[in-house]
């Protein structure tokens, strides 16, 4: 944004934002997200300036939108990133010479400028009227001139017209008009920003323990899901397992026999990743699982883990794609003095690195030709961001409906690092934030920060590897806290199904996780269990797809309230406010004085408004801005309240039909 | 900082700091300062990283230093801008592949690795030490394969050892290295960072009542203002004033017979912008007068205004460099419907704008070549940025030791821009922040913002423009705080001397400057006065030069006082720790309860220690982190105190002799 040494540059645009500060990274929306274009722009003196906002789809149009002059030099311009793809805006201005005239004739007019001074004005109007005519079409060539004439004759209405300034503002040829640089705008599908993702076994889908379940058991629970809201389907690796080095139940070093060891360990005689489990029941159950998804407006995304067992093709076809170790051995995963021998790692650096990118890459383009778009990659922070940044650039810009979630457990740098180079949606550290202050700390850094226009935050309760002591201590009251808050807080977040539904709280004595792991054994569940967690799934999507505040993650603000176990915030999205509060103690009643902004929203001071409780479907009646919330774990630790303006009390929607 | 795709493309640089975000404009330090980068740099997996920071200077030569590694990523250099010029530097990392390997080895021999396995990955040191032994000088060379046959051999020790592992690093060739995009620093002279300005008229410095006083005159005066410890005298311009629609007395439309005009309408027939007014003594009583300050030690200020009477030489040799109105007259200076008859802008944009451009430069080099190399320029947000970017630019480049203040009383962005193109001291809006909570905010906007990096700020109470109603009003006491305040809050300040030091307060009825004002008027003043500030002026020069933490703007931190009316705050420097607190009420006496944090100003707890107020002279033991101030404005309405963690009483510094 430097100026030049010429004699016309006099504007400068000193900032435009959203754009990623670090480096030249897109920012990104969701399909049917606003990008609201703030530009700082500034020029000598008194002049008045032109701006606009020009924003070009990649291989289409330019659509050029006015810029609005605001306070303090900036001004500003918004436009809805339509459909995936990558967009780009920028923003030119140059001095509105005509308006600037135009401006000060006026206020020499109000100050009593007399009659000689303003006909000499009037010819540095009519001047500027007739350079502007310069290469413009007859008919308004004409008029240019026209209006010109008449300046030249001390037509004072003329001189001041809204017309004649607009028609020069039309033509005006934007001398010294500068530009920014242009900002990159990636545009992901809808789902990227909005969507409930539920997780579970194929392999524990069966009605009989013990039995491994097969795709079609697997496609036989997805009205279940879908009727609970869920729009995704994730499920863990579905390819043929190893059987070297196998762990057995809870990771144990050697498997029994009989024990099917993790699908993290991919590769067998029979195939890769470019195959399915036999005992899943192959290819072809699974392209009648994606039809069974597709039939019910459901999305399957597939767990990408790069990473080989012993006996996986690839490591016979190609030796050369994994590291060696000295003695000609391949070296297996470490972080010595921890050894995982069940898994080959690739090497991304490798002499044949090209054909191992390509091989990768075909991976992904292998499930797209079965119908997955959305892919939830493991552990991508091993492997090189410039193997990210090239495979995932590659395949969106041909398809940029595709999601990838990244599952990059580790430290803050590289976990946005991912999001910025391209990955969609990403796991968080939002499973080990419980106390109310660390929630608030972690979604001010995710809202208010530069994170905001690039890294997608995707909850997660728990997961196959994370069960955290909250929840394993904390029973169903924790386990509803932490469903209502990812589902509240996050526009998109996912649920390990089967055990957070049964509200498992078996944690493996050593480790963070849940014992009796399906990661390593076959479970079987009882899948229509009226005692389980499905109808509050049922009833907190049901609340998210009718409130566009929930759909949001940019407008979300915290509330007083005199309780340090009790979290209050509200979203807003136009006139839909959502108000939540909850209790974090799992074990306690607690109640607090929770203060309401009323101007931030938009509520009348003294005039009653409605506060319905989406969640427990009572309606209240308040008026002040202090109110005592009391909440019982064992009962509802949460409440969900939609903000009516409106007092009737007849139901505005009906949560219990 | 995009990676490619490239297969040694692993380390990403994500951050590098200090830098102006806006752009590619240089972060400015004044000669001696430190410029401390901070760089984010991430790598997949668990290697280890090597890091280095290059600072060159332009035209000289780049010096190399380790990075060291902090928490989260994040790796640490720091250099000092030794002397005025531009500076760059870059940040450089790359995988540090033999400390990976000895880290690994040492993990794994401590996790208890059988021999065999230890043996094989001694191999695979060996090969990396041979490969780093290509291009290597001879002697180091042959140690490098000795250490490759030692562990070839199975020598641990010779594995683990720091020597081999500093050998190796120094040889690393460094594969797949990357490079942060270049910062430029600006180094500015000490006194751009650290200075006190006096400004004074040079035509009031005579001792007789309404007689012109020359530079010869004001030259009598320099002794005195050295004595009060400023180091810079800062003159409105020197040049022939116009006679054309002189100005009268405060501003009076027309001069009566004798009135001397304001210095600012430059020019008559005598002469310009490169010409002293004759009745100041010409240009031969000028270099008199820079030669008088330069044996004080003093640096002499002039006033730069690019604008002229209509009877300025370049109004009738050059009217081409004005822009006319239609009835061919030159335009002068009017923002509707105000007028300025006795100022002609230049029109920079005019079709010879090159030749124009060029004599404008020439002013300020016409003036360095006369011994000035410090100019307070006028109104520079009036004239295109560009013009100034490239005039400062072109003349710092040949000579780093010239100082641009601008005194652009403008909107934010734009006194912000003209600080990032090139300006060394900015004027700010000090002036207009009277009361605790405008000081606070404005002071932490220009310490905790990335303004810190560009905009220095040069505080002044008051000017000839500028008498704000809180010292008019406020008196004696007002105007002590005042002048604290700017001297301590600021490293660089400036005071209109002969009115402040006199306590002037009669302000003009219509405007917020000094009545009698003598930009129109010879005014006379008592400059040995033994009741005037003078003496307030002298300790607090004395004062800052005595103490590093006021000589920076960069570490000061406010602290908590149980009063409206009063601040207090702290700076420091290494271990010298200046705390002041100031009444801000000039009528009643305020008093209020001031928190120190002992643990952040490094005092142990329980441990007694001395406050030894600087402005007083008073010394007190203190102890607990509370303590009462009670300052009567009548009295002293400010105390500076330095913190001594020894408690002999006799004086450290006297500031009474």
């Amino acid at each position: 944004m430097k100026s030049a040494s010429d004699r016309w540059a006099r504007v400068v645009i000193t900032s435009v934002e959203p754009r990623v500060q670090e480096g030249d990274w897109p920012i990104k929306r969701a399909a049917g997200e606003t990008v609201a274009v703030l530009a700082g722009i500034i020029v000598d003196g008194h002049d008045k300036l032109s701006a606009e906002l020009q924003v070009t789809r990649k291989g289409g149009a330019t659509m050029t939108l006015p810029m609005t002059p605001q306070f303090n030099d900036e001004y500003t311009a918004a436009f809805v990133a339509e459909s995936p793809g990558r967009y780009s805006y920028h923003v030119r201005a140059w001095v509105d010479r005509f308006g600037s005239w135009q401006d000060q004739f006026r206020r020499r007019k109000a100050g009593g400028a007399p009659e000689s001074v303003l006909l000499i004005e009037l010819l540095d109007g009519a001047k500027l009227l007739k350079e502007f005519a310069v290469n413009v079409p007859q008919a308004e060539r004409a008029q240019l001139l026209a209006y010109a004439n008449a300046l030249r004759e001390g037509n004072i209405k003329a001189a001041l017209d809204t017309e004649t300034l607009g028609l020069a503002r039309k033509h005006d040829p934007q001398r010294g008009a500068v530009e920014s640089a242009p900002v990159g705008v990636e545009v992901d599908p809808a789902l990227a920003g909005f969507a409930a993702w539920y997780e579970f076994f194929p392999r524990s889908s069966s009605d009989v323990a013990w039995v491994h379940g097969t795709l079609d058991d697997a496609a036989a629970r997805l009205p279940g899901i879908r009727d609970m809201g869920f729009d995704i389907v994730y499920l863990p690796p579905v390819h043929p397992v190893g059987t070297q080095f196998r762990k057995g139940k809870d990771n144990a070093p050697e498997a029994k026999p009989g024990e099917p060891g993790s699908p993290w360990a991919i590769g067998a005689p029979d195939g890769g990743h470019m195959s399915v489990h036999r005992e899943l029941g192959g290819l072809a159950a699974f392209d009648r699982f994606v039809a069974a998804a597709s039939d019910l407006g459901l999305q399957v995304a597939l767990d990408i883990a790069f990473q080989c067992s012993p006996d996986h093709p690839w490591v016979k076809e190609h030796p050369e794609w994994f590291k060696k170790r000295a003695d000609g051995t391949i070296r297996y995963a470490e972080n010595p003095p921890k050894k995982y021998q069940d898994v080959y790692p690739f090497d991304l650096g490798c002499e044949n690195w090209r054909t191992l990118w390509e091989a990768l890459k075909g991976v992904f383009e292998f499930w797209m030709e079965r119908g997955v778009f959305i892919f939830r990659v493991d552990n991508p922070h091993t492997k090189p961001l410039a193997f990210w940044e090239w495979c995932i650039g590659r395949l969106r810009a041909k398809n940029p409906e595709l999601i990838f979630l990244a599952e990059a457990f580790t430290r803050p740098k590289t976990m946005y690092a991912l999001a910025r180079l391209g990955f969609n949606n990403s796991y968080t550290y939002f499973t080990w934030r419980n106390t109310k202050e660390e929630l608030r700390g972690y979604m001010e850094e995710l809202t208010t920060t530069p994170l905001i226009e690039f890294f997608r935050p995707n909850f997660w309760p728990s997961t196959p590897d994370i069960l955290h002591e909250y929840l394993a201590s904390g029973g169903r009251p924790a386990h509803i806290v932490r469903y209502v808050l990812a589902a509240t807080l996050s526009p998109v977040y996912g649920v390990y199904g089967p055990p957070y539904e049964h509200v498992v709280c078996n944690q493996h004595p050593e480790r963070e996780e849940y014992a009796d792991n399906e990661k390593y054994e076959i479970r079987v569940w009882n899948w229509n269990d009226p005692g389980s967690l499905q109808p509050l799934f049922r009833r907190i999507n049901r609340i998210r797809r009718e409130n566009a505040a929930l759909q949001q993650l940019r407008m979300l603000r915290f509330l007083d309230i005199q309780n340090p176990h009790m979290l209050a915030y509200y979203k807003q999205s136009g006139s839909n406010i959502i108000v939540c509060v909850v209790n974090l103690d799992p074990f306690q009643v607690q109640e607090g004085v929770m203060t309401l902004p009323l101007e931030a929203l938009g509520l009348p001071q003294d005039t009653p408004f409605q506060m319905h409780d989406l969640l427990g479907g009572e309606r209240y009646i308040w008026q002040d801005q202090h109110y005592t919330v009391r909440l019982d774990p064992n009962v509802m630790p949460a409440r969900i309240y939609r903000i009516l303006q409106r007092l009737r009390t007849e139901a505005d929607f009906d949560y219990y039909s």
